[in-house]
């Protein structure tokens, strides 16, 4: 089958997942970051590349900080950026999520940035997109239910790529609730494409997919065991708010077992990097002082996610 | 009396309603929005003839579908635009609209575009404008009350000529809850002034004003009767979150009688457009088999929209 | 110790409060904000001095009117504004204050304009800052609880200076809520520093604070005593929704004692100005006699209020 993410010439017609896309294109849209990380420094931090196209924000749930990264992103790009919140908006009125789409496509969307509660809406979108003939609408997912979030994904790449150089030689540690994380998804698509040789998941069983042993990697249920030596420890965050009827540890209780201290960390190897996505739970899976911390990279992370949306936006828009 | 709608010349000072406005003004915004529609197509989607003025979206009414036309609009043509979502602002802390008003001219504002509950609030604006020596600003009507809703109006006209050519040849059938439709009043009254030889109102007598007759139309109240033989029908949206205290028909009943479908539209001329302002309730008065079905002009409706929404703007601004 | 506000060569680095700064430093932000004045006035409402700056305005407090006036004094100097409503985003997922702002500084922020109800909130993000090397990012207060109010502050000493030249022969009154008034402490700090010889607080005991006598004022608890011969009146905003707990007299009592009616202010001199910084209470704290009348110059703080934001944000900018 055709990968609905590409066009028939296998460029990036959208971005959906990771999962399924090949490490040419992984590795183009790092390489296409890596100039934009540096107009964040400049002067007049704008470059011309989406000038006149609208960008729509179309955020089915509220999340103010992906939000902000996108619209900073697409502003850097001199677009228009339209926000919706259309959990407030015609949906409530009775409207479909594809008349909403179809009449936002009326009005002259180039591209969508789209978060929603349910895994596969913005597959259905592209998908939509295609059926109707307006292949030249773009869609980038920025968070789909428990399923999803490439661009959170590539930016780990970028990071990890930036303090270690080559995926090939690298033990990854990825730690918590990968059960609902949509994070962890993509990043362990991302890191197998790559070719990074040992990625271990570690948590407790209940946080756990129970096909987490089919993702190709090695599974930990001992936090010390499983970062032995390892290069890169990815921390998940504590989902509370999607955890429903789930049997919740108390904080305190998950910090004791699966919190990252400075005893913890002095099992990875020295020169470890450690990140999270945010927005973080201090004292509940991550200490302060390893937060701020000198093997942290979490704020650059950040900054590499403005260069990465930037360069995904970018080569949507045919550059 | 003068129609404050207008400047001594004869120019575009507000829009307000389109009830009153010559057919020579209707005209004129039609022709000005033709050569925007081109604007949307275009790699740059910009013209500066607003660049540098201040637009400011006051919706005391939440409208995300409308707010977004506007601003689309007023970016396009290089505005900057402020959204104010004045229901969860000033006015809760005892401010008066005109208060409101007062302070936002003091800050620049070069144009209002003005949603309100209350019919008539855009009036009082521009009469409070006109008596305050401030007849630089502008105020266009983005929906008040159940009154009028011009934009939308005039867009409606647009697409009719630009399938029909001409209006004085047509039969036109709005069909539904005229009784609670901004819609169609303004529908109505831009039909009559641009010579629609007939223009015909079906619905139930309890979702139509007792003095539907005055407007110049025939009323049906039996759909099939009043569709025979039309060459547009504007449906309407059943405005549930309008009626109060109303003996609501249930959805499927209303789709029943009231509902387009297939068999139904297969009375009026082959060639027929079927429109609709949305958002649409699918199976309450429209079937989806008409809606998605080759007569629909739905989605081009959008779209000359926001071309026309540019036309009103840069008139205003006094281009 | 060091000015916090200030960079060691004595330039504006913050804007946090106008308690401590130099007279110095209040002229210039003063001399900077009449040229801009007239930018309001032109065709092209805009200057390039922030162009490729993103401005951040991230209020924890909702603020739609100061929000606004921040927006388009930001816009006019070609920033890119980046919106956040942060009470309903990541601080109720419990992040903290200062990683919020860390992930801003993150995604290439120039300029923080911050709202919060926490007194201090805005020292404590400049203190980091310069904790964590970022030097170059600076903060602008924009109201932090019952604290500072500085750009207020700042507009109404370019509206006396506007109206009166020289404010070494004043004498100014400061009448109402004191207590709950963040404007209040500002505008008596300024007032103090610029050299007004008699600098008057009239209210009642309940609404002022206890230790008014240091700031250097004259108190009054006879409304008419204190307005006689004073050349400017600042009415303050009865703060109902500041109130907690507190006896609350009712509005219209409050008015008969409180209130600035023409026949109390026909004790002031007169060509006396009124000032109010809005939003009004009509019928509370002034009366609409006076509000409207010729002697009140509140439309004019706020137009001068966009200049005054413009002249803060250029300095900040280094211009």
């Amino acid at each position: 089958m055709h990968n609905p993410q590409l066009t028939k010439d296998g460029k990036l017609a959208h971005l959906l997942t990771l999962e399924g896309l090949p490490a040419s294109i992984l590795t183009a849209i790092l390489d296409t970051a890596a100039p934009f990380t540096e107009v964040g420094e400049r002067e007049v931090k704008k470059l011309p590349l989406l000038r006149g196209k609208s960008v729509f924000n179309v955020f089915f749930e509220n999340s103010t900080r992906t939000r902000t990264t996108f619209e900073i992103a697409a502003k850097r790009l001199s677009a228009d950026v339209i926000n919706l919140n259309v959990s407030t908006s015609s949906t409530s009125k009775g409207e479909t999520l594809l008349d909403t789409v179809d009449n936002l496509c009326a009005m002259g969307a180039d591209m969508f940035v789209m978060r929603h509660a349910s895994s596969g809406a913005p597959y259905l979108l592209a998908q939509h997109l295609r059926a109707t003939g307006r292949d030249h609408i773009s869609v980038v997912n920025a968070g789909d239910g428990r399923h999803a979030h490439p661009t959170q994904g590539l930016l780990d790449m970028y990071t990890i790529r930036h303090y270690k150089k080559d995926f090939t030689n690298l033990t990854v540690a990825v730690v918590g609730d990968v059960l609902h994380s949509r994070v962890a998804r993509s990043e362990i698509a991302a890191l197998t494409t790559l070719g990074v040789p040992e990625v271990r998941v570690i948590g407790p069983k209940t946080l756990l997919p129970t096909d987490v042993e089919r993702m190709g990697v090695r599974v930990f249920h001992d936090m010390r065991e499983g970062l032995k030596g390892v290069d890169v420890v990815m921390m998940l965050r504590l989902q509370n708010e999607r955890m429903q009827g789930a049997l919740l540890p108390s904080s305190q209780e998950y910090f004791k077992v699966w919190g990252l201290t400075p005893e913890k960390l002095a099992l990875a190897k020295p020169d470890a990097i450690v990140m999270h996505p945010g927005p973080m739970n201090r004292g509940v899976e991550i200490d302060s002082a390893v937060a701020d911390g000198g093997n942290a990279v979490i704020l650059p992370q950040v900054t590499f996610g403005i260069a990465v949306r930037m360069a995904v936006m970018s080569m949507l828009a045919g550059h």
